[in-house]
């Protein structure tokens, strides 16, 4: 494989794209890998579907020697079979909907649970027939509100998607760690570092799901790890529940004035100086916080609700929403107050809210649905809101004096909370999810009628898993993992060429020596790119193959009266000035050395 | 490569499916090679996609071979770039068009020539960046009104689509027949019969274009070729234009009163009994026959028009829309001719038509318009209407007694008529478009501004190909060409096996003989399907084994008692009773005389 420069469809930036954020965007957009086609839509230029072939093989391949058989679904798709799972309504406006020339409803697939599904049903009917996995590296589309970051989250994108199709739990259990393993083995030998973290489900519906998540301070995704080995996307973090709590001897509540205390800071200090607790002084994590919020299901209904948490926590909003899917959460707006005067904004209580708020005699229970963090036990003692403005009420004591109508998992995870597993504190990192495994169970099986025949003939409902790898967004992560502030620095194996010949110098000697090395090496399989445009200067090549991050670049041109070419790798390692009658060994070596390690 | 049928996901059907009409239909889906979707929307399974993936590799080969780069573009494309062209509107109905979540026009795209002359203009700039060719081999959408006959005619297909750039005519000539060349060798190597013949560019625009047509009676298209060598889509047929008449001895028109006349063939009889010629008798040929369209615009204008032409000839709707495009032909309705009370039916004749209609003093024409085929020459003699009930005009002479608003390509062609070249009487024929070359010209890089320096650093404007090969129609083609009463009978370089193991009867040892010859066929490179089906009866593996269509199939049974296995073909050849011990050597020496040629 040789390409040359010289006809290569590429143009190189010298300038940052102004709607690049990040360096994997920034960097495959300079060197010509990619174009922005539309918002969170690419085109790739031969380049970068160089990279985007050679990940989508590494995948292939590591799915066929787990036993995934590969297929190819269409992604427009009609809509009856999302409407029976419900995800029809439930992607909401992330969903691409269109309709045909008859009026029938279609959708751009986000991901084929569905059809996978149904397939399976019209072709199999019996226990022997499974279990089953089957795969597809296929375009799916998702209409993001933020799309962002190039590759790592657009809105037309490749995805590899896996299902397996078992029995019984113990199939499941085994089609998923077949799967898991692939992962691993698709991300070590893509050379991309990976955490594994247990993950909420969301709109997939299931049971037990983990993600892979490439660690980068840049990632949209925040996760936890503990020293014992704990690890977790920060929405699947459950927290430590501490031992409920005596109250026989808490003072009874009392309601008080506290004027000038519009912040947790100044009703602290008040606290403390008006009404000292005589065992240690109160602190923000004593005063109980009511947070409004709307719920946004996918019909678009809206409901609103509060959160009552310690007052040293804010609410995360992606972990709540993560409790509430598929339905969305936003802030509370004024006609979410309006609509509740029993809010009263700055001093809401428990008093008004869920179980605890009055009812007229003989009218319906119309309170706003109130939700709690699960570290307020019964026996904590609190401060909160008295339902009046300028007023909040002291020693409230959960269980004695309010109830709720749940917990939730909405609170912020800091660095420092205990792992839900015991193993030690947590610490917070970011990652892009390049994985994501899924134990469906018989969500979808159930909803489209996928039975099979057991052993004593009767119909047992299927149960599934869902794998899903993000192709282009991996060669994102890669490029986020092998740049610097020149380029981009691929490993050799996802390398659009293994080797970049530069050919320097006005001299026609130098062009035939770089032509014919370049020639002798793509005839021993090496894959190179010459460097063989005519008239542009060392400066600007060395520039571009600085760009362009092909792992070995050999340099042809002022050596060569002396016999010799410059070998050097794009990073990490010095020049070697080779003769040029050794220059094709000792390249073919070094090539076979990086693909080797 | 082994693929073992007791896992492998793929199920045959005994019956064919309702909706298939043809045997690529049929035959695909019942082997389980593809599966229903949607109308026009299919599934590939294992056997399927390795079908599709061979023909894609001959495909890429032979753009790499041709100089073509190969580049991936979004299937989700914006409004803007189609509107510039006008094909947003052009397109009509064909075209899937969606919105996003804010509101932004997008479509699926059809073809891509606005987004290869975007991404041209935004990387190059000078002549010498050129020529240039790119391809894709990339998902397609049309939102066909008829989706039919499996992957033949579909909704969403995969297409490989080339784009050339040249500076000037001589360089598109040479771009052009690099396709030209590369799409023979393609089709040659796939082993697809081919007929290049000269077509209409149609919605695409631009000059001289050929299709490649796979010639079959189950074709869509209909095309003519003459004993000299001429060929063309029958679109594209121009009419020989006899030479002009003198029509000084004419006799003047009259009108007669024609009673009892409902056909040609009823007119022609009387006007022989009450006004014969002198000269010879009147056959159909000498009656006028004025047919009443609508001319469809994209945008869903409605324009009524009338085809003037010798009525032993049929209006060719495909033909007439062929020289309205992008408009779209319908017969007239009642509607059409509510609206033009001047066309009485049965008795239309050019006096109402055109330049002849009477126009009312001070009022503007609003006549219909009249078109005549290239047949209707001045001086030429007719029979036709006299727009009276019951009345009809002879000896009208044209040029003296009407003229039209001009002459339109609308009559069938008929085997016998001579080829526009002179190279003798046409055949007809059917044939599946497989392939589609255009001289696009400068119609793209105009609307959307894609211009080259040149030597004198003027801006030039690029001239433009456009290549395309439907893919998922090339598998159905193959599958048309390659088939019996029985099912499939590939050719070995796109088989999704070469080899074909059928192990039967009980005996553990058959089922041990058969493995260990399809892993020592498959250790040397032999794509081995294995049928290790327990407890299938030798007869379903048989006639499963001539609906999957491997080339050749190896029969471990009853044989090996005396040590011997069964090798033949799946087509043309005989069976032959080869010792277990050379069975591998054999079989492998046979593959690769298949695969050679």
């Amino acid at each position: 494989m040789l390409l040359r420069l010289s006809t290569l469809f590429v143009r190189t930036l010298r300038e940052d794209p102004a709607d690049a954020e990040v360096a994997s965007h920034r960097l495959l957009v300079r060197a010509g890998y990619i174009r922005r086609a539309a918002p969170g839509i690419y085109t790739w230029l031969p380049l970068g579907l160089r990279v985007l072939a050679k990940v989508e093989a590494v995948v292939r391949e590591e799915m066929a020697a787990a036993g995934a058989q590969e297929v190819h679904f269409p992604a427009l798709l009609p809509r009856e079979p999302y409407e029976a799972t419900g995800r029809w309504t439930e992607y909401g406006p992330n969903l691409f909907r269109l309709r045909d020339r008859r009026g029938g409803d279609y959708l751009l697939a986000p991901t084929h649970e569905e059809m996978f599904t149904l397939l399976v049903k019209d072709l199999y009917s019996s226990y022997k027939d499974l279990p089953l996995t089957l795969f597809q590296i296929q375009t799916k589309y998702r209409d993001e509100a933020r799309p962002r970051a190039g590759l790592i989250r657009g809105r037309e994108f490749v995805m590899k998607d896996a299902y397996s199709f078992d029995v019984d739990e113990a199939g499941l259990e085994a089609s998923y760690a077949a799967q898991r393993a692939a992962y691993q083995r698709v991300f070590t030998r893509l050379g991309l570092e990976h955490v594994v973290v247990a993950a909420t489900s969301g709109a997939m519906g299931g049971s037990r799901s983990e993600e892979f998540l490439y660690p980068t301070s840049i990632g949209e995704d925040t996760f936890v790890r503990s020293p014992g080995g704990y690890a977790a996307n920060v929405e699947a973090v459950t927290t430590v529940v501490p031992p409920a709590l005596d109250w026989s001897d808490a003072p009874a509540a009392h309601v008080e004035d506290t004027p000038g205390t519009p912040t947790i800071e100044s009703l602290v200090a008040l606290a403390n100086e008006r009404f000292p607790r005589p065992d240690r002084a109160w602190t923000a994590a004593d005063t109980l916080k009511n947070v409004v919020v709307a719920v946004v299901a996918p019909t678009g209904e809206r409901e609103v609700l509060v959160v009552g948490l310690p007052g040293d926590r804010e609410v995360d909003l992606k972990r709540l929403e993560a409790g509430v899917a598929p339905a969305e959460v936003e802030t509370a707006g004024d006609a979410d107050f309006a609509a509740h005067p029993e809010l009263v904004k700055g001093y809401i209580g428990p008093g008004a809210l869920g179980p605890n708020a009055p009812v007229a005699e003989g009218a319906e229970r119309t309170a706003v649905r109130y939700l709690l963090d699960p570290r307020v036990v019964p026996g904590t003692r609190w401060i909160t809101g008295a339902d009046a403005p300028g007023r909040h009420v002291f020693d409230l004591v959960a269980g004695r004096d309010f109830t709720a109508d749940g917990t939730v998992e909405a609170a912020e995870v800091r660095a420092g909370d205990e792992a839900p597993d015991g193993s030690g504190p947590l610490e917070l990192a970011r990652g892009i999810e390049i994985g994501h495994i899924f134990q469906l169970g018989r969500k979808y099986a159930q909803a489209l009628g996928l039975t099979v025949l057991d052993q004593n003939g009767k119909a047992v409902t299927v149960t599934m898993g869902s794998y899903g790898i993000g192709v282009t967004r991996a060669v994102a992560a890669l490029a986020e993992g092998n740049h610097d502030e020149k380029g981009l620095a691929w490993p050799a194996h996802v390398a659009p060429a293994h080797v970049h010949v530069v050919a320097t110098g006005k001299d026609a000697s130098v062009l035939e020596a770089a032509e014919a090395l370049a020639l002798e090496l793509s005839g021993r399989g090496v894959e190179v790119l010459l460097d063989d445009r005519p008239k542009v200067s060392p400066g600007v090549k060395f520039a571009d193959a600085e760009l362009f991050g092909i792992p070995l670049v050999v340099v042809v041109g002022r050596g060569l009266a002396d016999g010799l070419v410059e070998v050097r790798p794009r990073t990490g390692g010095d020049a070697e000035q080779v003769p040029v009658a050794e220059a094709a060994d000792r390249v073919a070596a070094r090539v076979a050395r990086l693909l080797a390690g």
